[in-house]
């Protein structure tokens, strides 16, 4: 046996009890004749002491401990003379009588301490000693409480888990797959799943009324900061249900979650449609923890000679409570922020309503104190508030203003990561115009069912058609979404068409999910949480890196196994597959 | 809302309610002015009854129902006239009032019945189908709970699940890699995992004390019988332990497992080590449910002339409780049997130990009656007994009978699947030759360790090092294995060595992992379990393609699918690849 107690286990009560302890040495001091070890496991911290009196070779040895050592002790619990109450452990420290080092460590490229010293490459390089730091450690635990705690709600209600294959057909629709050749049948692929959806569709025509699976999904896609090629879902799927039995059923998991993880008890999640949540929000995302709504002054704001306004298609801004208080000089670094390329604005006006009811404005040229009096009343703002505006094609001067809204609220402390509150986005359009390729793609993807009201409008008016598709938002993030299903086969084919397959295509992709729907498919609908996203927000973090064990980087690299590879040219032979040379020109051709 | 209760729930005390009901249409029966419906679910199956004189236009829509048509229903519970005590909703029927039909089915391909007329291809082509029928549906719903029980007692003992990552590095050693490449990487290559081993071991370098992992693994193999390109492992690691620790936690996971799941309660498993098992069965996954041990008689045989014997390096039998009463053709079958390919014996020499205790074999001419008598008294038979004798190389007729051992077990009636015999079986050798490539290969992965007092064996006698490595069979099926790992990292240089890496190889493919070992690895250890084949063990079936909800084939192909399957040769080029042509001599070149 190599321990009977752990480092957060001994305490008061356990002084004169004999144990064996294993663990990292975190760091030790030398006290005139006393030598202290501190040393850590996943548990805890305890503190060893050496006496040289006692025992003048063991307390040498303990002088030679490096840290990050892993040793096994056998000692004697006893009272400390100076207690630590920032440890659990702090009441106690265990007096050595044997000595073992059960292997020596190098000197850590970083120290293992809440608050390192390493920078994210060298610390993804040597990750199991990243995971050894408790932030990292905090965070793969609780990962695996979420895990726990969703299985166990899930469980409860009736859902079964069903594992769904890794390998199977590749789809182009959409974001890319990754390939998988096969050997045993030549010049064949298969794909890695970006999700399990059309599986668990036809789970449900299988009779498995309620399913799900935490299970990893692959996109072959450009990683923008905070993706990974990789990553994880918790997937559901009910039958015989509408809308409003999935949104209970969901919300249920994300309160239970709250209570079990973090002990916050929430009732009732708000409701918002998508059009409503832009109009008022900017974003189909909205952050709720905070107020900053969206007001339109439009029609405040034309005519006044103030050809900014009187070119917009939309004019609108949001109060911010006692922003009056803003210095000119913050006030112009809003404006600087707003005109940055990636929040795209033309420029940001601004209207103080000072706590003397004075109101001051950037426009004041253009608007009188009558003018601004409006704006002030229709923005129900207060003495010592601010309002900050912007104007130009609706869509953009939204995101714009969307994105200033979150930034102000990070600024004046108002996105506190303690602070959760969900809401469900619901009424998705069913479609969206894509520029590029001139056709419409399917917001959320092609097995959504059109709201049955809006089917007739799929022809003559597609971009009206509404979906029974909803999203769970938490803190301004996408945590989940889903929707009602198509369970006929001539609509699913419609929906196809209307997505730009030919028929043939629609069959080779997704045949077998049509022939599926000939046999008494049911009624279905379900959802898909961001298992990353949701640990992280759980976790306080806007970063699912953290939340991963072994992630990738931004380049989809693992920088500790060094993967992607080069790989013998005998392996590729044998898929049947050669690389095409840089300087030859022979591409492949259909 | 769909429904207030399904097919499973009614009963006696709900006569009279009213129920809003969906299911699939089972079967249907006319009777005179009354039209019986049985409609079903995932929990049960409720009869409906439609009455002509009630509402004729109502039961003309039930009789035109076709077999798998999904509807809804509402109407009143009513007690039934014949109560059917086969189902557990046999005391009550429906009536119903109102029908909708949610979707109506072509007829299935195969009947939706426990026992059906599909054949397997048929039935994995529309396997959403075959999920509806009992066994499957069962074999599904089984697998959610042991894997349910699984999560419940690991974290119960404070294990961490951690998700580890499916698209690593490429591995040539033992089995082969799927590869995925790599589009951002150009000509690199992702694996993915044959195991989370080396991720596991470094979670315990990186302090995570106890993890396990439900977890998808894949080989590029050809398939065997019952083997699938991808298969789930209950993959489990714990530092600061000894063997001894590891069978006592895992040992209490299987026991746990088969009292949640099947009622039975075990304790103490057998052990038995690998040597032994060998000698005493031929095989290192004994089926301890019934006796038949090998006796070896070389000695008792030798130098009466019979040649067979004479040569052989081993003669061995077992003896069959009351297996005199074997017919002469029986006995015939088991020589032809015996001397199949497969099981490749020579010969098969049997001994009768009559009720009237007198003595017949097969090679009475060559053996006294009292050379006879001295077997049955080494074989402890009893009269009514018969032994079965090989004879050849140890290795070979080990092997040989061991088989024929299974196949009478399995005749007559011994191999009870409601029967579970655990054992473990410990200090599998290290290594084992391979004759094709010459050398040494390991037997459990490059990652066990060696047993310490054999470590100084490694250079003088490789073939004797034994391992602190075990497996858990239960009923002739290997279930789990494991080992206490290396972690010091000389010793994993030396392993590498000897299984024929060189240093720079071994850097390439485990540099990670060695360069681990050098911050302070703790001693660690860890089994997996196939859960496959756990599920169908646990199901009393051999096979696990019945467990598996979307199994492949043997070719490893989707039926259903239709996967693997040609892609776009833009895909290709995407990623730097093409296709070999079939005449295109030009192969990579290294």
């Amino acid at each position: 046996m190599y321990r009977t107690v752990n480092n957060g286990e001994l305490r008061k009560e356990h002084i004169g009890k004999n144990v064996l302890m294993c663990g990292w040495v975190q760091k030790s001091r030398d006290l005139g004749g006393m030598t202290f070890v501190d040393i850590r496991d996943r548990y805890g911290i305890t503190q060893l002491v050496f006496n040289m009196d006692n025992n003048a070779s063991l307390c040498e040895s303990a002088r030679q401990l490096g840290r990050e050592d892993v040793i096994q002790i056998y000692g004697k619990v006893i009272a400390r003379a100076s207690v630590n109450k920032q440890i659990l452990t702090g009441d106690i420290e265990v007096e050595v009588e044997k000595l073992t080092i059960l292997n020596k460590s190098k000197t850590p490229p970083f120290t293992i301490e809440d608050s390192t010293d390493g920078g994210d490459e060298l610390r993804m390089e040597y990750r199991y000693l990243d995971i050894r730091r408790n932030p990292i450690k905090n965070n793969i635990l609780l990962r695996a409480k979420i895990s726990s705690e969703t299985r166990k709600y899930l469980d409860g209600a009736g859902f079964c888990e069903v594992e769904t294959p890794y390998l199977i057909k590749s789809t182009p629709e959409g974001a890319r797959d990754f390939i998988v050749p096969s050997r045993m049948n030549k010049n064949q692929f298969y794909a890695l799943p970006q999700s399990p959806q059309t599986f668990k569709q036809l789970l449900m025509v299988g009779g498995i009324d309620k399913y799900y699976q935490i299970v990893k999904c692959f996109r072959d896609e450009d990683l923008r900061a905070d993706r990974q090629p990789e990553f994880t879902q918790i997937d559901c799927e009910m039958a015989f249900v509408e809308q409003e039995d999935i949104l209970n059923m969901f919300e249920g998991l994300i309160v239970h979650l709250l209570k079990t993880i973090k002990g916050i008890k929430l009732s009732k999640f708000p409701r918002i449609t998508y059009e409503e949540a832009i109009k008022r929000y900017g974003t189909d995302k909205p952050d709720i923890r905070f107020d900053m709504e969206f007001v339109e002054l439009t029609d405040l704001c034309k005519k006044n000679n103030f050809i900014v306004f009187d070119n917009a298609e939309l004019v609108v801004g949001f109060n911010i409570k006692d922003g009056a208080s803003f210095s000119r000089k913050e006030i112009d670094k809003l404006i600087d922020f707003s005109k940055t390329p990636q929040v795209g604005a033309k420029g940001l006006v601004y209207c103080k309503y000072n706590y003397d009811e004075t109101i001051k404005s950037s426009v004041d040229k253009f608007f009188s104190k009558n003018d601004l009096t409006k704006w002030v009343t229709k923005c129900n703002s207060s003495p010592g508030d601010l309002i900050l505006i912007m104007a130009g094609e609706t869509k953009d001067v939204r995101k714009s203003l969307s994105m200033l809204r979150l930034h102000i609220a990070e600024k004046i402390g108002l996105r506190d990561p303690k602070v959760f509150a969900p809401l469900w986005v619901l009424d998705f359009p069913l479609l969206e115009w894509d520029e590029e390729s001139q056709r419409y793609h399917a917001m959320h993807h092609p097995f959504t069912a059109p709201k049955p009201d809006d089917v007739k409008k799929l022809h003559s008016d597609p971009g009206l058609v509404k979906a029974n598709a909803y999203d769970l938002v938490i803190n301004g993030n996408e945590i989940g979404g889903g929707s009602i299903r198509i369970h006929n086969k001539n609509l699913q084919s419609q929906m196809f068409k209307h997505l730009g397959f030919t028929d043939k295509e629609a069959k080779e992709q997704f045949g077998f999910l049509m022939n599926a729907f000939e046999y008494g498919a049911p009624p279905h609908g379900g959802v898909a949480f961001g298992f990353d996203r949701l640990c992280a927000i759980m976790g306080g973090s806007e970063s699912i890196r953290d939340f991963i064990a072994f992630p990738k980087n931004n380049s989809g690299r693992d920088i500790m196994l060094d993967a992607p590879s080069k790989i013998n040219n005998e392996q590729l032979d044998e898929l049947g597959l050669k690389k095409i040379d840089q300087n030859d020109s022979s591409r492949n051709t259909n």
